[in-house]
């Protein structure tokens, strides 16, 4: 075996993209297997190189691995201690791929909780023609995006056309990406924006830093009446500590994402009030220009790869994004 | 009785707001009255020279009235026989109060279709964890607005920060302000883009020029899947024809206005599939800013008409807005 092979398994890519795949790890010498069910895989392990998909079961077992590509964007599911066979295998992500269908997922779930859009699909399901009930705008909201990644940002783009009052940025290095926010401020400091925050949207990662970030103390700092989007990762949030602050009418959210998942079937949460949830499907691969996209970018660093360089979406094994 | 009287009939203002009014309204020698119910204002219906409200029933009876400013952006409900009660009252509206709100619940309703959020409010109100339904995105999508007044134009300002393939701006006139649209296109034109328009955005008033303006024939030349926002006036659309197509999965549709409204209970369209229908909100009185615009838009007005002058909002009774 002169060459390692390029085990692909993800069930969204396209016959097209299947053989763009394909040929261009041939330019490179590499052969490539496509699996949909990681099952099939598995008598393949020993002889992969690289990697593309999301199966720690598959990796751990795959001796020979030095490159492995994940189709998302977090990437936990690589964090527990030997999904990656060895200290050098390389792990990369598919950050940047997400933020244009989980942006649009942010202003939909935004919009429907400031114009009560669950109330209003009680009313119509009634048969009712309730008019009255009090809406609310993104035009004039002091917005607060928490990450400024590749989501956070995508989001600001399409959140800035609605005129909100403002929209600040929390990130940990102080990088202001143009005009894209008012004001950026360092993870350490975003205290002193909560209580001038009506809408907080979360994108961050799920790390040990970022365990239980946003706990009891720094919800009480959000004024009365606003509202939480979390498209990153449950474990951000003290989830118990908001479910009482929504059971008080003194929040609202809509979280697409929740410390355990799927959501146990008698978790509270379920019946939370002033809560839109929704199954984790922000940021999946429905979408197809997402995947398109997730090809582009393994696409080219796997021409990195063969060139000898690491991948530009190189994860921080120590940070866990 | 030297000078008439304003009255003023919309519930929604503030103390704040009725200050003002009758602040403006007394340094040009009017006094004004408030009144919630219409029917308490009866009795003063001759004393009326200027009424701020929606009530035909009392402008009909207020022989002495000179001007009658709608809060609305549409004006049905003065333009049956009799409403006004001579034919030199001047008529005007408020368009360009509701562009903010409604142009916020174009975009929602928008993702809601695309993104299958009815569909997985079933899942979530089931309690399962579906992921997997296939969705759409505001990018790349080639969007036609028919109408481009306020509503159009604010709709398009929102709608361009989701990079579309396009937009193009539907209207009579040909008038293309600036760069807001790809391009204009006039209303008898329309039939050459249909067949390239993956999402339909009608805000046109309803007037006898645009009854029925999308029928059958139009609605044929959508390319399969297309999707339809109507927050104009239920009569643009022929919904037998409509909910034909939405029951064939042939395209889909956000409502926010029928030609019979409150929809009749035994109705068909209640249970049409692929349709989101919203009990005619996007554009009424229940966020604030929507308030401030329409009383800053009449103050303007008076002030006009303390000079002698038109309103600038003046309905043109043979167009209908």
């Amino acid at each position: 075996m002169k060459h390692g092979k390029l085990i692909v398994s993800i069930s969204q890519l396209t016959e097209k993209q299947r053989g763009e795949i394909a040929a261009r790890a041939m330019q490179y010498g590499l052969e490539t297997l496509f699996f949909d069910d990681i099952g099939d895989a598995m008598p393949h392990a020993e002889e992969a190189e690289i990697f593309f998909g999301s199966a720690p079961e598959f990796t751990q077992t795959a001796k020979n691995l030095r490159w492995v590509c994940a189709p998302s964007a977090g990437v936990n599911q690589y964090m527990t201690p030997g999904a990656l066979p060895g200290e050098n295998v390389l792990l990369s992500n598919s950050s940047g791929a997400y933020g244009v269908t989980i942006s649009e997922h942010i202003v939909m779930t935004t919009l429907e909780i400031m114009r009560r859009q669950q109330d209003y699909s009680t009313v119509v399901a009634e048969r009712k023609w309730v008019r009255n009930l009090p809406v609310r705008s993104i035009k004039g909201s002091r917005i607060t995006l928490l990450g400024t990644g590749d989501i956070g940002r995508e989001a600001a783009v399409r959140l800035r056309a609605f005129s909100p009052a403002c929209l600040i940025g929390v990130n940990r290095s102080g990088n202001s990406f143009g005009q894209l926010f008012d004001r950026i401020v360092r993870q350490e400091e975003m205290d002193s924006v909560l209580p001038e925050t009506d809408l907080l949207i979360i994108s961050l990662p799920g790390t040990k830093d970022t365990l239980h970030m946003i706990q009891q103390k720094r919800l009480a700092l959000l004024p009365d009446g606003a509202m939480i989007v979390n498209v990153g990762r449950g474990s951000v949030i003290d989830q118990k500590a908001l479910t009482k602050e929504l059971a008080a009418g003194r929040l609202y959210a809509a979280l697409d994402v929740f410390e355990e998942e799927p959501i146990p079937l008698g978790d509270p949460i379920w019946t939370s009030p002033n809560l839109l949830i929704t199954p984790h499907v922000a940021g999946n691969m429905t979408l197809p220009y997402t995947v398109e996209k997730i090809v582009s970018l393994f696409l080219s660093d796997l021409d990195r790869y063969a060139q000898g360089l690491i991948p530009e979406r190189l994860v921080d094994l120590s940070k866990g994004y």
